[in-house]
Order: C-alpha cells, then structure tokens, then sequence
C-alpha cells in the first residue's frame, strides 16, 4: 500500500462495491494495473473476470450485469483499448443496464502532446453515459482529498449506473509510473467508503392515478409491454390488466410471456395477429397504455402508429423523465407521459379501480384469436419439419421446450440475437409458466456484442443459458466466445446459419437491385462456422429440420460450449415465413366470422 | 434517379471522388442503402469493398489509405455499426491518415425517442475527428439546395481529411424511407461536383531557416526520424544529415531504414547503442532535429528526455501547428517548435547550409558503435537459431530478407503489429536498399485493428504484403482476415504465437506479482490458432527456429492467406533479447574503448 494509487483504487472500488459492483471485468494491459492489482489481490470482494478483447468485455459485462440486475464494472488500459467500449456503451445507455467503465489513462502531461498509446479518452462516450468523470491523478501531497475524492466518484458511478433509468457511468482514470510495486498487499478497506446513495423510485401522481382510474373503465383498452432489460413487473401489470379486462400484448422481451403470474390475458401472438387485415381493422383500441421500450414486431407497431392516429388515447409509463435519453415515443403520438415506477403505477391505477367490474369482450377478441394463431403456428411450424425443410422459426419451439424442461429453481434463460432470431422469438416463443427469461439487446438492436452478452448471462447465471444467434452476428462477435472456456462456463449457442443476413430478403433491397443484391446486401460469407467453434474448445452439432429438442436439452446439461447448427436458405427463408404467417391468418380470420356475419 | 436521397447521395460521392477518394468500405445494413445503391451501380467511379465487421472495416479503410496516401471511405448502417468505427477514427487522427466516415442514420424525428436502431451519432467521435457534420435530409421541396449542400460537404471531408496532419473526417447521412426503388439506375454524375478544395503544405520560414544554418554548424546533433503514416522525404532528410555531418536515427516506421536513399549516415540500432551506458554517455548531442511522431525506442526515448536535459537544444519540425491533436513533444522539452512541411524544411535548410564542410567525428561515433552492434546482433540471432531454440526476433531477418528477394516494381510492405513485434523490427529490420516499406499502427499504439490494417494494405498494395504479429492482436481482429478471401487477396501473416502478452514479460508486473503475474498480465489464452487459420480459409504452418527465408518467400508469391506460425515462450524470451542486447553491448563498447582510452 505504498504507492499512492493503490490507495486511491481500493477507495474507489470499496465505493462501487458498496454502489453494489460485485463483479469486474477486466481486459489485460499496463496502464489498468493498479486496479488489476487491487482487484485480484488476496482479500479482494470482487470476483474479477477476464477478457481479451475489450469489444466483446464491454458487452460481456453488459451481459452480467442484464442478468444480475446489479452494476457491473468493466476495466481497461489506455488508448484505443478505451475506444473499444463504446457500442457497449451505446447500448447500455438505450437498452438501460448499469454499466460502469473504468479506462485507465495517461497522467494529463502526457495528453494531446504526441506521446504513446494516450487519446483523448475524457469525456469520450459523450451523451452515450449518463455521467462522466475525469479523475485527478492519485498524489502523496494531497492523497486525503484525493482518496475522498475517489471514494465520492466510486458511489456517484454507481448510484448514476443502478438509478432509473439506468444505465453507463464513465470513470477516467489517470496513472503515473510506478503502476505496481513489489509486495503483494492483500485488499484490505482502509477508508470507510463513501455514503451509499440511495434514490427513490419515482412514484405515480395520484391525481393522474385517480384521473385514469375515471377515465379508463368501458373502454377498449390495450396494455402493450415492450423489451425491458430489468424485467417489467409482471403481477402488477396483469392484474392491471384484469382488473381493466385489457389484454396485455407481451414483447417476448418484455418478461410477460413466461413465468408463474396470471397469464390468460397475455397475448403473445400480436405480430401474427395485426398482419391479418380483418382483425387488424376489428381490433383498433379506444386507449393503449405502453409500458417499456418500443415493440420487436415491426407490424404491430406501424399498426399502433397509423391506425386511427387521432381516436386512440396514447399513454407510455416510464421511469425515464424527459430528459433523458430513454425517451419512449418513437411514433411520436404519446397523449400522455407519466413519469413513474411502472410497478407502482399499474399497482396504484389497479387499487383505484377496486369494484370496477370489466367488460371482457374485447378481451376475448384477442384472446380467441390469439389462441387459433398460436395452434395454427405450431401446426405450420410441425407441417414444414415433417417435409423434411429446415425452418429458422423451429429452434424457436425447440429451445422454449428445452429451456422449459431444464430450468431449475434459478430458472433459465434464453437470450435472443437481434435481426432475425429476435423477430422468430417475437413469433414462436410462446407464454409459458416456467421461468424461462428472455433477454436481448434491444437498446440499439445492433447485431455486434450479442455472443459477449450471451456469455455475460452465462456467467451470472445459476440456470442455463441458450443463445439463438444469426450467423453474421455469431461472426461480428466470434471474440465473444472466449471467456467460456477460460472461465468455465455453459453457453448452448443455437446457430441459424443462412450464410448472411436473412433479414434483407425480407426487405425492398431484394426485388429492387435484384442483380447486386445478394453481394451487396445478403452478404454470403462462405465460412464453415465449425472451425470457429473448434477454435474455441467447443461442441459442433448440426441440427436436422424436426424438432431437435433432445439435442438442446442434451446440450444446456453438459459444462461448457455447444454449438448447434442449423443450416438454411435465406430465400427459402421468405417463403416459409410466409406459409405460417398464411396459415396464422387463416386460423385468425376464422375467429372473426361469426363477429362479421 | 427519382428518390431524392439517390441525386443527393450521389453529389456526394461525387465531391468525394474529385476530392481524391477512389475506395469505399462498405458494411453490409438496410440504412446505409442509398449509399450501397451508388456505389456499386453501373458506371460507378469507386471500387466498393465489402466488409461484414465495422471495426475491422474501418481500420481495413484506414490500412488502404495508409498504403495510398489518399483518403479512403467507409460506410455503415445506423447505431452501434457507427460506433464500432471509434477505435480507427482514434488511430487515424493520431496517426494522421486521411479516413473519412460515413455513417447513415435515422432522420432527425426518430432520434432520443425510443425508436430502434436509432442513437445519437451526431459527433459520435467528438474530438477523435478533425471535422464532423452532420447533414440534413434529402428532401424533394428543396432538392436543389440540399444537393448544394451535399456537394459541399464531400469536398470539405475529402479535403480536412486530406490536408495536413491528415486525419478522419465524419459526415452523418440520415435517410428517410424509402431507401430504394426498383430499377438499376447506373452512376452518372448529374450535378456537377463542388469545387476542388486545395491548401498548399506549410512551408518553412527563411527567417528560421537563416538562423538555424548559421547556429547549427559545428554543433553535436542528431537527426531524429520517428513513425510517419505518409513517410518522411528520406531524400531531403539524408541531404540535410549530409550537410551537417549529423548522424540520422531512423525508426521503422520512418520510411528512413529502407529504399535506394543515401542510408550511409542511418543510424538503425539506436535502441541497442542507448543501451550501453558508456555509449549513452559519449554520445549526448547538443542539437537534436526530430521529423515525426515519437519513437518507437522506449530506451531512445529516455535517453534523448533525460539526458543533459538543459543542455541540449530540441528542435521539432512538423505540418501540424499547435491547436492540432498531432502535438509532437511527448517529453514537453523542445526548444522550438517549426510549423513546416519537412521535405521543403530540410531542403532549404540543406540549400541554405552549402558551403558548409561538416565535421564528421560525432557521425563516425554513431555509424562505427551502430555497425559493429548490427554485426553482433545478426550473429546472436543466428545463434540461438544454431542452439535450436525459437526465437522472436528471427522472424524479422527472415521477412527483411524475404520481402527484399520478392519486392518488385512497387516494392514490398512489411506491417509491423504493436506491442512486440513492432520493438523486435525496431530491433531487427536493419537497412537496406530495396524498397520495403514497413508500417504500422503508431497513433495510439493499440494492439487492435492490426489485422485489418494489413488486409487493407494488402488491398492497396500491387506488391507483396507480410504483416508480424503477436497472438492477442491476432484473436483480437480475427475478423479482420476475412476480406483476404472474399476478395482475393494475397497476405503473408508471420505469427509470433507465445500464447498470451509477451511484453509484460519485460515490465515490473512480473516480479512484482509473481503469484498472480500470469493470469492477469500474461493472459494465456490457449487457443489453438490454427483453427483460425481454417475459419478464413487460409494455409497455416509452423516456423522451425532457423532461418525460414525460403517459406516466407513461398507464402509471399502465392495468392491468398498463409499463416507462419512461431510458437516462443514469454520467460525465454526475455533471456534471450537479454542475450542479443548483451551481444550488442559488447560489440559497441569494444568500437568506444579507444576513445575511452
């Protein structure tokens, strides 16, 4: 403890572990190794991990953090290394998960002044954390203040990462040699930490509540529940819903499709159902009252955007306020913005209407259609294994079934890949009462970092842990996969590989530029993702076009990485997509007859 | 030609063109259409680049404009693909390579209200680029101004990218849907493109010149030539040494070591001479010229700061003034500080200097120590390769002499991974004529994007490209390696594979921490690299500990990928660069005994 930034970097940590960071990650370097040191040193309360590529770590990180609900810190050394954090930071700040960077630095003589491997690293996440701060540099001539100093900024980053919104903090962190010194001083709380920082949720208005409460009963009301990092409460808004006879449309990130609360009034098929013309123009609401960020399935929310735009009554609860970057109207036709706790809010607006009885009639609209589409879409999924046809839509059912089945007392989770897999959980991962957690990054919905935050759940994780993961963004992240052997996890990847980027086939690229469009859009790689996965020490499976469910199950009980392939055509692809969706709308249609004749 | 973006997007690219810009880098998305459609359109003047990971893409960019000396583009689709292009922004504004950054994005209603895809990229890479815009959208109302506009931008990035320092520029393009229409409209310019923007190279002022021809005759000095993306004017700069009778330290990546120049007066061992002290002591200059950024030496470096610091006269020429983040003077002791192009720098100085008869003594010093330790170190190599044992520093002999053999008309380029290898060349790459350039990632030294930047050189390059690398750096831009397939590309990586960091070997962390030094600074990652090899198709082998001249110069006349692999252990490493440099010792101190005597 004889170095001045030893000191100061214990201060600093026991301030964020106090802010509730029980895990690092940090990526090697010389400039980070006061806080490696102290991390790794005998006594130390963190558990630190280690990652090589601080690319994927920031998402790893993003990933832990996700799962455990709780701040996650992440450290590198100076120069680009810092740079690297930033589309983990991007996400973060949209997909709101407390994420705290710790960048080492160069002192500041030695900034802006042509010497080695130092950038401008102040303030470089810009609007992309919510708080930045550039730390002094630890001194002996002052080292009282500085090390108050540290601890004030260990408990700011902390509180600004877990408080709501939440989201990334930015510590800079300045070192002059020496870094290190001989002795290895064990991690002993020589400073009482700063005071924890504690912020209320925000709590609902009980005028808007009484309001709404007098407002909203008699009318045809939907409860529409977006991704949300941090699970939406799920009792309190379905007996919101029940209590209103709303249905409750549930994104397959929203945390509503699957656990043990009431779900007989969640609707877990809207994708299919607003694609069906009749049902799309019988089911406009009066009222929609949104809770988390915007929906997954494109259609239903240009549905929700331009469906009778001037006679919906448009409400979004968040905890966000205006200013921050969590703003959620993307269509831009919120009538109402309530600024509150969504648990206290639905729990609150639920108590008001004690002795209201509901009207369940448009309740029961979505929910007989609801439940054909769902049999409809199990059948077409069934109808094209037994053809013998590859479809990416049925590792979907299959993982639902393995993860079902496999989830212990800590449950399980399935974290969904963003482009097409994401869109294929929306469509196929139906509500289910074992607690089955879907996660994803949904903040910026970036193909990159999606294997990191895949392991990052692994790795804070008791249950088992499923990735469904296009083959692109298995490549973009390949880096990702590392920590699983180093550190001894449990990944099961299912891979659907079409050999580019599936979702451009379902976009105009494809009949505009139908010359270039493969080349410049699909984007074939041609690379036998095998080897990437020997590369890492894992187990290679292809899976075949039935149900594979034996496989997964098999795969989520071994220790370590299985990889399971499924090989298919992005034209093909199209076609399929669109007999299910036919046979959905068959199905939907069917439940409407009888309110048409 | 009838969707407003498409008339915009190509004025554009037009100014970008007449600005210099002939290569475009383009990731694969949906936002980035309009952009994609002009590029690879018939008629188009650009060679389009197809790449699948955007951090790779933009430093495969930045390794293109490197090797061109003219500013290249790259494109990417909206949100965290932006922000994976903030590593070689970092990289390309401090090593000063004209980069220019076009990232597509949502129009300006969906940004900071929750729509998806959709982050704030409007300074995205805040002081890392020299100039950010962010342009407005094409609209049909006021097409013709927007277009104006557009122009206007194009010319203004190519030329701020362009004009010394060189460095990165950012144009921010959103778009509103539709992104396409059917019908292949082939690539006409319709607009004419702005005009051409043009500043002329700093030239230096005859008053300084006059000064410093009249004060610097008779005076000790040295010519120091560090790192320089566009390299120095070896020929002006060996004239000036000439005239003096100063010695020139050349770093690698100077451009000084190597090429049909003058070399008699390079000095190419100078890390090794400042090695022995006696050396160190005898040869303090009085005057100390530097072109380029600082050396890779960390021992010159020290020795040329704390050396006689108050009673040696520090010069540094350099095209970037003061308010540039190119600021050279990482030891803050220079004297004076020149704004001037370098080449017309030294040549009037050269000019202003005739007459002059210099003394040679101080050369004959620098060239008699440097000969004898260049001789001592070729002869420790060798035997240690005689001793069987594998050795980091042999790669470099091996690559020199195979790059020399293969080097045709335009030459040959060596790339010089950091950390490591980027030292071993320093060490190594002793002069020669032949036209082997050597470049590398000297801005901020990160270990990342290595990969890519030789693919991109590669992709320049009508000569032979090798690129020495470390293993972390290699896992760290595997991605970068795909390009080399799917474009047919030749690059010859020699990989120096002792399975984790082998610097911190050299560092106090690994005494300092014995215990716990390698997990978390020498980071074995125990991989298997050879299946990276297979995943991008290339052919891997593995390099004996002698000389491999003959398998390096196969490798480097067939297309395609070819891994050499050298496996070293990180302990005997450092014992065996001990030994070289004790070699070496000897050898310069036996050149300073009758001088001593």
């Amino acid at each position: 403890m004889g170095l001045p930034a030893d000191r100061y970097v214990r201060a600093l940590l026991e301030s964020l572990y106090q802010g509730g960071v029980r895990h690092v990650v940090v990526a090697p370097g010389s400039r980070n190794t006061p806080l490696t040191t102290a991390l790794t040193a005998a006594g130390s309360p963190f558990r630190p991990w280690l990652h090589l590529d601080e690319r994927s770590a920031a998402y790893f990180a993003l990933g832990m953090a996700r799962q455990l609900g709780e701040p996650v810190a992440v450290t590198c050394t100076s120069g680009t290394a810092a740079a690297n954090f930033l589309p983990a930071a991007v996400e973060a700040r949209l997909s709101r998960v407390p994420l705290i960077l710790l960048t080492a630095d160069r002192p500041p003589e030695a900034r802006d002044v042509g010497a080695s491997q130092t950038v401008d690293q102040v303030g470089m996440f810009g609007s992309h954390v919510k708080w930045a701060a550039d730390l002094p540099v630890a001194e002996q001539g002052a080292l009282d203040e500085l090390v108050r100093y540290a601890r004030s900024a260990g408990a700011r980053a902390a509180a600004v990462a877990s408080e709501a919104p939440a989201g990334p903090a930015h510590l800079n962190i300045p070192f002059r040699e020496p870094l290190i010194e001989a002795g290895d001083a064990p991690f002993e709380g020589i400073d009482p930490p700063a005071a924890r920082i504690a912020a209320p949720p925000p709590a609902p208005s009980s005028e808007v509540v009484q309001r709404l409460a007098a407002m909203l009963p008699g009318r045809r009301g939907l409860i529409v529940c977006g991704p949300e990092s941090a699970p939406l409460p799920a009792g309190e808004i379905v007996a919101l819903g029940a209590a209103l006879g709303w249905p409750v449309v549930a994104d397959p990130l929203s945390g509503l499709r699957t656990g043990g609360h009431d779900r007989s009034g969640v609707i877990d098929c809207a994708d299919a159902l607003v694609r069906e013309a009749g049902f799309a123009s019988a089911a406009v609401p009066q009222v929609v009252l949104r809770f988390g960020a915007a929906m997954t399935s494109k259609p239903f929310n240009t549905w929700l955007a331009t469906t009778h735009p001037d006679r919906v009554h448009r409400i979004v609860v968040d905890a966000a306020g205006p200013a921050t970057a969590g703003w959620r109207d993307p269509d831009l036709q919120a009538d109402e913005s309530i600024e509150a706790d969504p648990g206290a809010f639905a729990s609150a607006l639920t108590a008001a209407l004690a002795g209201h009885a509901p009207d369940r009639a448009y309740l029961d609209l979505w929910a007989t259609a609801n439940d054909a589409a769902r049999t409809a879409m199990r059948q077409a999924v069934d109808d094209i294994a037994a053809a013998g046809e590859p479809f990416e839509g049925r590792p979907v059912l299959d993982l639902a079934a393995a993860l079902a089945a496999s989830a212990g007392p800590s449950g399980a989770t399935l974290v969904a890949g963003n482009s097409m897999p994401v869109r294929d959980i929306d469509s196929f991962l139906f509500s289910m009462e074992q607690d089955v957690r879907v996660v994803g990054t949904r903040g910026a919905s970036g193909i990159d970092g999606v294997v990191s935050g895949a392991v990052g759940a692994a790795a804070a994780s008791d249950g088992p842990v499923a990735l469904l993961i296009g083959d692109l963004s298995f490549l973009h992240d390949l880096n990702g996969l590392w920590p699983v052997a180093r550190h001894g996890l449990n990944l099961t990847v299912v891979l659907v590989n079409n050999n580019g980027g599936g979702i451009f086939s379902f976009l105009p690229q494809r009949t505009a530029t139908p010359a270039r469009f493969d080349e410049w859009w699909g984007t074939p790689h041609g690379l036998d993702l095998s080897h990437a996965v020997a590369l890492h020490g894992g187990r290679h499976t292809v899976l075949g076009a039935g149900a594979e469910v034996d496989a997964i199950a098999a795969a989520l009980a071994r220790p370590g990485l299985d990889v399971l392939e499924l090989r298919t055509d992005r034209e093909r692809n199209v076609a399929l997509h669109g007999q299910v969706w036919g046979r959905a709308a068959e199905a939907i249609r069917a439940t409407l007859a009888p309110v048409e004749a």
